[in-house]
């Protein structure tokens, strides 16, 4: 499936790519206000740049969001990202109460959305967005694999 | 259990007490460098103070640690919670390698260590801290229940 149906998605591709670019892994976020298409936040990964294990795309998007809206909760907002969210993102994505979340490259190493722990059908989650996945597949799992078998090389 | 064993883990409840205080749900956690035993950050839940769905007490001790230790990664770190962390929590702690997790009351409901997607179990989590529940449970617990018992006096 391609991006046309969602222009916000490119945002978090050019994020994902800059990523990369700092030596983060390359998944990139864009966090949309539904009512008025815009986008209100979009990050890169910056874990190892702000030395934060927590510093994930989606979670800065998320963050730097409900800053704007002087809100925890979004339930107004739309999540674009490039990669399977993993738990820690899934389960602060359903805090912050998404509307939709929309997703590139599956990952069942570390997703927890339809992977793993799939935090969305457990019983106790209180809020589960819309999940659609498999946006632009390819070009994102494209950046993913470019970026570690770089990485490969270089450690041989 | 009493915390004799864990004096950090007072520093734990008194955070949990305070973000009570300022209308947080009362959940408290303190980061120590097991090799010195210095505490290295102490946080409540600031999620409506800070309009930061992911202002969770375990979020800012591992935030703030690490910003410290320069690294996203401490696993030199003990992480001692007045709760069981939930799923994001969970995820997080796994991300930044702490060594030892410590934690108060039990929470069937919301958490994802001992409950619900049980995090350090699935077999795509990297690394598992050594975890102790049930530490001062009865006291942590009943921070928790006279907050919820107040918020509904309050409403009704």
């Amino acid at each position: 499936m391609r991006t046309r149906k969602f222009p916000a998605f490119l945002e978090a591709e050019n994020q994902a790519e800059a990523a990369g670019k700092r030596g983060e892994i390359p998944v990139g976020a864009a966090l949309v206000d539904s009512r008025t298409g815009n986008v209100l936040a979009a990050f890169g990964n910056r874990t190892e740049e702000l030395s934060d294990p927590t510093a994930h795309a989606e979670m800065l998007c998320l963050r730097e969001g409900a800053r704007k809206a002087e809100s925890p909760r979004l339930p107004f907002c739309d999540l674009y990202v490039t990669l399977e969210p993993c738990a820690m993102c899934a389960a602060a994505i359903s805090f912050a109460r998404i509307r939709r979340l929309v997703f590139g490259a599956y990952d069942p190493k570390g997703g927890g959305v339809e992977h793993g722990p799939r935090l969305f059908h457990q019983p106790t989650c209180h809020h589960r967005p819309e999940v659609t996945g498999g946006i632009d597949e390819e070009i994102c799992k494209a950046l993913l694999t470019a970026f570690f078998a770089a990485r490969r090389e270089e450690t041989l």
